[in-house]
């Protein structure tokens, strides 16, 4: 099964959850109405709800809440985008200019906390008391995550630990939360439950470190992003623990010297990339990411056979960007 | 009877807001704490909260409850304060340093959100589904205020209406939140609950307008707080509203062209306070607000004479301030 063709199985859910996405932003202020479809209208790929949607169908859910419920992780999710852009300063988000920098930063912090509050509105009509919890924890962490990753911003002494420890924070556990969720629904074992949230949570891990390698290592003409993003934020993640574990002691000092700069240029990612390549930087880090996947994909064994586990498996492998 | 006596007559309930409201904030990263703690210690008079009590305890119910959603408010009370203060591009505090300039807005935004989040968790902990319908209901309103009020930033046509929705929205709502949620946990009718509600938001618009009037004609001396910051921010607030309707066409003028400008000065402000004088702007004022406060008090007849209800009108009545 083909990532498509998984999507095309619960077409029309996530047809309901685009439309539910837009009808119920419905604030008094049209300016955050605006702020928030051009959001969402910018070509998110919704692949937490997709998780969510088919770990439900496949556990054996098939009623509405998934779809709303759905609606608030795409909220609390689109309130962290920007928030984070606001941090990052970033000026562009999926090709589009950011809403910080199409509406200001005073507009973009208070259309995320609008969010938030309407992703819980939302959560307390539709969510009992274990899928609330989880909901406003998975938030909390969330921005923790965020805040750890600042500290960490240019350390170069940053560890394994830390750096798993922050994506799991920053982006596994909403996916974690969305795949249990799933399972909930369906009313299944808290065994079960804790399958779920495992796949989506190694999964997740997956993701932002696919994210991490290409933001080093990609090529725009495949990604569409320009390589060089984090290194500019002085964003320490897989690529550079690995290549700073393997360098020897001079090139260990260039890359910290590098980090401690305020300004990092073309010069430095050209020169941390050609390093990259000769300790094998990215096969070694798509190894790392390979294993999660396959974790992930080893927690569906807990579950019978169905379309809906295929697809699962499917959409999981299409996620991760690899070169071999 | 004295707002101090008020205070003193839920000493022991507050004493336990204060606790649990450090104790609740448990963050494993130590930063968040700190900054959260920083907040929470700086003097808040924790209003709401003491409203939140006397309004429950006045209503019958004397459980646990209005203590710990209480601590849910303070918590909505205290991101929206990080997140203002950013947008504001605030220095100072009730005389400290701000958190956003102590540790920088993108620490202030996450630890904005963190406190949201957190607040949410002890809501679904602690408020049945009305409870949590309202208050995160009450949350969105606030950013939605917050929107409203950015974009009448230095609009001299602001009507009456505009700033009425603003105050209400900003700030009375979750006055009127506090004071209703004291009705719920007591369990009484929707009439008395709306009862408490009307009685929070005029209390709220009326603490708001004090607040208003102090910044553009309050002494430093008697208040604390520097005079003029209103002003520079370019918010028309309830004396310049007034000051409009009053002032000669030439005077609009130069009232206009202050506005207009991108910076406003102390000689900005002497000239708008004189004309203030001249047109009795304070008067004026104050006479709309102690309308509100008269409202408010006037919903306490719909219950019971008890130390209570007694508590909460010297309390309203010691929120405003005014010269005669």
């Amino acid at each position: 099964m083909t990532a498509d063709n998984a999507l095309e199985l619960i077409r029309e859910d996530l047809d309901k959850v685009e439309k539910a996405l837009l009808e119920n932003i419905g604030s008094g202020v049209p300016l955050i109405n605006e702020v928030v479809s051009y959001l969402l209208s910018s070509g998110g790929k919704r692949l937490r709800p997709a998780f969510m949607i088919l770990s439900s169908r496949m556990c054996g859910y098939s009623g509405e809440k998934a779809v709303m419920l759905s609606v608030v992780i795409e909220y609390i999710h689109t309130a962290t985008l920007l928030h984070d852009d606001i941090i990052d300063g970033a000026k562009y988000r999926r090709g589009m200019p950011s809403a910080n920098g199409v509406y200001g930063n005073d507009i973009a912090v208070l259309c995320g906390d609008f969010l938030y509050s309407r992703g819980y509105i939302t959560l307390t009509e539709w969510g009992d008391k274990a899928i609330q919890r989880l909901l406003s924890s998975t938030a909390m962490i969330m921005s923790e995550g965020e805040v750890v990753q600042l500290l960490k911003t240019a350390d170069i002494n940053i560890t394994m630990e830390d750096y798993l420890r922050i994506i799991e924070s920053k982006t596994a556990v909403l996916f974690s939360s969305a795949c249990e969720i799933g399972a909930r629904l369906a009313g299944l074992s808290e065994d079960k439950c804790a399958s779920m949230a495992s796949f989506g949570r190694d999964l997740g891990l997956a993701f932002q470190m696919s994210d991490d390698i290409l933001d080093y290592l990609g090529q725009r003409e495949k990604t569409g992003k320009a390589p060089g993003t984090d290194l500019k934020e002085g964003k320490l993640t897989l690529p550079v623990i690995l290549l700073v574990k393997e360098a020897a002691e001079e090139e260990k000092k260039s890359i910290s010297r590098i980090f401690t700069n305020d300004a990092r240029d073309e010069a430095d990612l050209k020169y941390i990339v050609g390093l990259m390549e000769k300790y094998s930087v990215r096969e070694k880090s798509e190894d790392i990411m390979l294993d999660y996947i396959s974790g992930a994909l080893s927690r569906l064994d807990d579950f019978p056979r169905s379309e809906y586990r295929d697809a699962m498996a499917a959409l999981a492998k299409a996620m991760i960007h690899r070169q071999k």
